[in-house]
């Protein structure tokens, strides 16, 4: 039998602890590991957490650019170039472990991967390890419930369409928010309207030794925000 | 410093291997694990998927029995009696790993414990540690995306009030349903209705050795299924 293959693999918010078992076996087996990073000059973020299991006199360690963008267009060449690549080493038998942080299938940019890998590599088999989400490790961080049994829980970006944010946010028992930093001041203001500004905790960098977690939101208005923020709102 | 508390530690959804390193050295470290079980002569799920890392020579193994119900009146003198006991290994100065199915905040009944330690013991420590959901580790199985950037997914029982399911259904990009089985013939005729069916998938026992996946969702309806399994809608 044939093992080769891509497995995606989550490895969690930050905290290098929170990778799984099969995330450290899958690791340590591979022939090549690739880390997606931001720009060319900075470390990957999803390398750094898993740097202690790695061998990188016997694995191949491979660091690749994705851009930071939103524009599908411009992004595409770079995630063709790494498809084609993963595909190569597949092909002549390596097992291949894409990592990415938090879990492969949530908000991940592996998805755009895995999208151009089934279109054009359909022959390429693709596992996916999941891994602790950001969500989790936040709620975890700050102590509160996402959901009791008979709740809903909502997962959104913050920059999402003001009238559905508002519906979300009035129809839901939880609701989690990411990217909230570019944002933060309306979705306060929002808040407020909705006499939930209070019900809101902030948690910056979960998972990292840069860990904060904030409930008073107020405290947050006009402030430079983390990238790497997320917003839960419970209610009752 | 005292280190005794009690952590809340979340287990995966079944695989002994999405334990995180975390989750292994504290259950290791750990004076008491207290594991829940539904019936006094039912082994706890939750034991099965840790025993491996446990030893009872050294530490005190305790399976406590929560009925399976939804009445919280009935629930609450044994979820009493698990807190008190608790109460009195932390202030011994032990450490406590209470273990639990997936994550610790998302639909666990650890939930109930949590709420009856801070109105009564709200000097006893906790900490969560997070684990992989069931949401995640089911995404994984079928290898389904949740959401890629701009998206939104919702997480609620199946047994959600008809109306509610049907707007979150038409509203959100993914909807993950939970505790699918006792009502999945009303829920596949609710997606022929919205013209979703195709795009729904079942997992059951995602991470035992009984895990399926299921897509021909029409061959389900009529059939007894399995008490844990969900279904993910994706549209799109």
């Amino acid at each position: 039998m044939n093992s080769a293959r891509l497995y995606a693999v989550g490895v969690g918010p930050g905290d290098p602890e929170l990778l799984t078992l099969k995330a450290v076996r899958i690791l340590r087996a591979a022939d090549v590991i690739v880390a997606p990073t931001g720009q060319a000059e900075a470390a990957s973020y999803a390398l750094g957490i898993v740097a202690a299991h790695l061998d990188p006199n016997r694995q191949q360690v491979l660091e690749r650019v994705f851009p930071m963008s939103r524009d599908e267009e411009e992004l595409r060449p770079y995630w063709e170039a790494t498809a084609s690549e993963v595909a190569a080493h597949v092909r002549a038998g390596r097992t291949v472990a894409f990592v990415t942080i938090g879990d492969p299938l949530l908000y991940s940019t592996f998805l755009y991967l895995l999208r151009l890998l089934r279109e054009r590599y359909p022959e390429i088999a693709v596992e996916i390890v999941p891994g602790i989400t950001s969500v989790s490790a936040a709620a975890a961080a700050a102590g509160v419930p996402l959901a009791t049994a008979a709740e809903r829980v909502a997962v959104l970006p913050a920059t999402y369409e003001a009238e559905k944010l508002r519906q979300t946010l009035l129809d839901f028992d939880c609701t989690v928010l990411l990217k909230v930093s570019r944002v933060f001041d309306q979705l306060y203001a929002l808040l407020v309207e909705l006499g939930l500004e209070r019900r809101g905790v902030f948690i910056r960098r979960v998972g990292s030794s840069e860990e904060e977690v904030v409930t008073d939101l107020a405290s947050l208005v006009g402030k430079k925000l983390d990238y790497l923020s997320l917003l839960i709102v419970r209610k009752g």
